[in-house]
């Protein structure tokens, strides 16, 4: 995914519309009514479903007391405007990804995903035992925020390539459309970054204008059709491991909710968060089968490949140590995916192995 | 963990009170009062937290119009008597494993775990995503419950050996503590397979009564004192490897309850088994490096001794195919288990490996 598809919202078939003030959040006979905007096209696979989620349980949990309106992208601002809509007021909260707003701080990539970052169990554990939800409120602070997050797509795909790749060198010159810091790195490799919204992909595929893609997963990417125009796909990647989706609420607005309401939002959010990563798992496996059955190459890009990556990665994070809430969150986010990471790989990584191996699974 | 820890509750320091009949729910001035019984001790680490954390959140969701009174195992009826206080209606809920009662159905046994079973990730894709909460009601339905997950240990240890172990021949005799349908798979190999409270695993480890025993995982098992008794730790273990804990209601209660408060109680649950899981994670992997910093040996089994727990594991589950709920359950398990673990292989799996690989976390 990238910000840079809702720059042209059009990609999805909306049109942003003008900004109006709302009076927020709308009270009535005791009932409040909150509007959410999103950087989503309505029905979009997955992200939309988290959308619908959040919104039914809150409502259902609070017999109808609180509820939400969820507008798409360009219904009543455009999809990166959600930011500024909520900091304003204009709305009372977005769904959408914090990391389309790393030119506010770059810090809100880790409450998405940032390059050679956390699988999603490794976010469940940072984010709700050790601390992270506690420091994603201490940056939506700064911007009158308050977020969590409420949705997982889990790993995202490595991409999708024309011909295969083999080593670093083949990524100089190639036109490969990734976004964010991720297409930061691979620049780094020599790559040629392009960044196309979604609508656009096939066809530039198609053409030749683009070499290689990235957009999310086997569910998604198949119903763009890019098994259509590219036979080489590497389903795991270096640059989302494990994306979060994210609610975020304009900070007087949720301070102004009862505790009820409050803790609503934030379990709905959690709920949410863990449904939505079970439902990306779910449909990945069988849209990778059916691409796989339809003459596409499941590729694993080489060690060369994932170290050059790294590197880069690595340039890029690092470029950002100068702000000091930035290096505070990246040191507690690494912490934690060490020591969770460590756990893990001598526990559910040795047990699934062993199994796979004896069961065939 | 086991279900005869429970059966002598002064493992845990509690005594089994006279079962005493309540009307249930209790409900006075529009306000809801719920009483949990629990196999658990109170404060029982990772366990007791989801307890609490389940009770808290319903209470503040509701504004105080819902509230859960948590017992411990032995306050209201003993840890193993809670099946039949809510079947009963003598209590309103309980907070367990449905393992513990494979004595009434031997599918419960899915919903917490079953050898060579579901990891966490693999657990909440066949639970939300995939049908596993709606076999889970079809089951209950038959003993007037209504259960969801609401807590996960992860994957749990394979054990502690006072001497190594290098092949299937060296279970021959071994007096190894290990309840449940593992244990039985273990008695396959030829172990001599005890059942022991935790509370008396220590004393029997030191005095030579047992060879070799498995609790939780390093957080739990550390309290115990373990590791002063057996040097040698197996960290990944076939038995339990995503131990999901549960809030299961009398269905009649749940019934009578409105749709916002079966809501609320559905999403608590929910939200307490992501957290709780995460927990879980959190603790293990520090616990771990203390272990090894004692001076204990962690270990791997070798491939021949995972090849027989397979094979022994394969013939229990065997074991209950004649009844038809129980095949239903296992092959809606296995399906969605086999899809999301291919997913998660060629996805997180290899990510996981390769970002160790290159940046050693």
């Amino acid at each position: 995914m990238d910000r840079r598809s809702f720059l042209k919202t059009s990609a999805f078939g909306g049109t942003a519309a003008a900004a109006t003030s709302l009076a927020a959040p709308a009270i009535a006979q005791g009932a409040v009514k909150l509007t959410m905007v999103t950087t989503w096209p309505r029905g979009l696979a997955g992200v939309w479903d988290s959308v619908e989620r959040f919104s039914n349980t809150v409502a259902t949990m609070s017999d109808g007391q609180l509820t939400i309106e969820a507008k798409a992208a360009g219904e009543l601002v455009g999809a990166l405007e959600v930011f500024d809509a909520v900091t304003s007021g204009q709305a009372d909260m977005y769904h959408g990804c914090e990391y389309y707003f790393v030119g506010q701080h770059p810090a809100l990539a880790y409450f998405t995903t940032v390059p050679f970052g956390m699988t999603a169990p490794e976010m469940i554990t940072w984010y709700y035992a050790d601390g992270g939800m506690e420091l994603h409120h201490e940056l939506g602070e700064i911007f009158g925020l308050k977020g969590f997050i409420a949705g997982n797509t889990g790993a995202q795909g490595g991409g999708w390539f024309r011909k295969p790749v083999s080593s670093p060198d083949d990524f100089k010159g190639l036109k490969f459309r990734m976004p964010g810091l991720g297409g930061q790195a691979l620049a780094k490799l020599g790559a040629s970054v392009q960044v196309l919204p979604g609508g656009e992909i096939y066809q530039a595929l198609s053409t030749g204008a683009l070499d290689a893609t990235e957009w999310i997963g086997p569910w998604s990417d198949e119903k763009l059709g890019l098994q259509e125009v590219c036979k080489y796909y590497y389903p795991a990647g270096f640059h989302e491991p494990g994306a979060a989706l994210t609610v975020t609420c304009n900070l007087d607005v949720f301070n102004g909710l009862t505790p009820a309401q409050q803790k609503i939002i934030e379990i709905a959010a959690a709920e949410t968060h863990q449904q939505n990563y079970g439902l990306f798992i779910s449909n990945n496996g069988p849209a990778l089968d059916r691409l796989r059955g339809s003459g596409v190459n499941v590729e694993t890009f080489s060690d060369a490949i994932w170290d050059a990556y790294g590197q880069a990665s690595k340039e890029v994070l690092d470029g950002f140590m100068d702000d000091e809430l930035f290096a505070k969150i990246r040191e507690s986010a690494e912490t934690s995916m060490k020591a969770s990471s460590g756990w893990n790989s001598v526990s559910d990584g040795t047990y699934v192995t062993q199994r796979n191996r004896v069961m065939g699974a």
